[in-house]
């Protein structure tokens, strides 16, 4: 090549990848602009509201906000199925509630215990292996399980509007952060493949851990206890324990995120929250105030209340999930 | 500048570059060549013993491996100050041990209530404010405290050799952690500054906070209740809560490292186990079986057994603290 085609093509080059679209999947409009708009600002050197990168923190809600909680969390699905896979090794279980509705696949019964019966399936299912063990185990789930609705892996149940913004704002300069309900360890195996977001910039829900030495062998082991619950004030209380920086822009969709979005708000400078609103029900769900499921309704009236950005998934997306 | 000389002046730099010593504060000898001989081995290209980026993760403990913890821990003087500071709010503490010896200055009484006296002193002195006032707190009283001994600040007790392996770690593309039986919040506030350790991969012991929104403020109050012990068997657990991989690297000074480097040791693949043992008692101090602080016993029996590195800070640092 001579130097001129050289020159040419590094010109090619770099007007391509200037006009290359950002946030493709994303309809032009108020809360695009408002996206880019913040991270031009944060990022841009010279701009009176640039921020240094190493305070470009920004935390992500995963169901419902990064992938599909409907028509149960996935991780409740995870623990139907575990339920049935250990159920050989619990005969007791064919009589005991709620192990007994999960079993004869009467969800409803199942669930209408509440959060005890929710805790009490959760520890069955979560607890009593190590955590290389149990890693194995989501690992293993996450590659075989099916969305009930869509027959398709949970992991293309992701939003790709949301996936474009994660590189986005990686791409400027953004730490990005999964700041979960769900398990902590449920969403590590898998969340660096999915969302590019590694294990240490994953917080979630936990139980407790005990260091053990098996025949010399040091192993971590999962006992049936909660550590840590990672939802509504527990969530900005996560966020200081992991990260030690208060976020500069928080992502959710249900009243759960309100405190983390408050929290990151509340910061001094350029701040930017958003709430996925669902409002699609034909390519998703429409739900919000009333929902069981990510109920979003004082949280609604804050971001209007505040300015916050609302996703209308309706008219703000090209498209929901990865084609 | 003409071409020749421009060529010239990169040729040089590259050279320099190459040549700029490694570890300076290091003596040549075994230890030294342990430590180069690992990083050179995980993070050589196509290097049998390579290891991606992502997985080069090191973790530190801090008190008496990264800076002194002679004659008392850092944070204990921290909350002697706190208290006499706290008094005139406390006019019961006159009459109440182990605040009336902390007022008294009789710092042997004060420790003799042992682990119950010390968890109330903490509690006294680091609870009942929001996170943000306690970082605020912290950074002051670091800022102006002077070791009792050298009369230099606390944050110049660093060991020099520590600070070029800190940096020597990252510009091979590891990423460096401290894990401290120390407090998260306590450290947090210049371990950026002083080690090059973002808060992000701070990890120590906490008391628990919770989330209030005070006037529509929304703060993180500091409750008087241990929430983590970052020692021992603890501090595997709290590596896989913050950091979810298996160190690569781990770095102690006491048994309360031991399970640490055990748990980071058991992995598979290349390896990283070193206990700094403090052997000089003339620019530093002399202590380890029988110390009370810092007690280094099983552990090195441990070390001997299993081939881990052995710092001996007479033999290999050419000098200790920053000049």
């Amino acid at each position: 090549m001579n130097k001129a085609l050289l020159a040419l093509a590094i010109t090619l080059l770099v007007v391509s990848s200037a006009f290359a679209e950002t946030l493709p999947s994303w309809n032009e409009g108020p809360t695009k602009k408002a996206i880019v708009q913040f991270v031009k600002d944060v990022s841009t050197t010279g701009s009176p509201k640039f921020v240094p990168q190493a305070e470009r923190i920004a935390v992500f809600d995963n169901d419902g906000t990064l992938w599909a909680e409907q028509p149960i969390y996935t991780q409740i699905a995870f623990v139907f199925d575990r339920v049935k896979e250990l159920a050989p090794s619990h005969p007791e279980w064919k009589d005991k509630q709620p192990f007994k509705a999960v079993l004869e696949g009467d969800i409803k019964t199942a669930l209408s215990g509440g959060k005890r019966a929710l805790f009490e399936l959760g520890m069955a299912t979560h607890a009593g292996n190590t955590t290389e063990e149990f890693a194995q185990i989501a690992k293993d789930w996450i590659a075989a399980a099916k969305h009930p609705k869509t027959g398709r892996p949970y992991t293309e149940m992701v939003y790709q509007p949301m996936l474009e913004l994660l590189g986005y704002l990686r791409a400027n300069g953004f730490k990005t952060y999964i700041t979960s309900g769900g398990g902590i360890e449920f969403m590590r195996p898998w969340a660096e493949r999915v969302y590019g977001i590694p294990p240490e910039q994953v917080i979630g829900s936990s139980i407790k851990t005990e260091f053990e030495l098996r025949s010399g062998t040091p192993v971590l082991v999962r006992l049936p206890e909660l550590n840590f619950y990672d939802d509504k004030g527990g969530k900005p209380v996560a966020i200081n324990q992991h990260i030690g920086r208060r976020p500069m822009a928080a992502f959710g969709n249900s009243d759960g995120d309100l405190q983390m979005l408050q929290w990151t708000c509340a910061g001094d400078g350029s701040r930017f929250c958003l709430y996925v609103h669902h409002t699609d029900n034909v390519r998703e769900w429409a739900y919000d105030r009333k929902s069981h499921i990510g109920k979003l309704d004082k949280g609604l009236d804050e971001a209007h209340e505040k300015g916050w950005t609302v996703v209308d998934m309706k008219k703000d997306w090209k498209i929901i999930f990865p084609e």
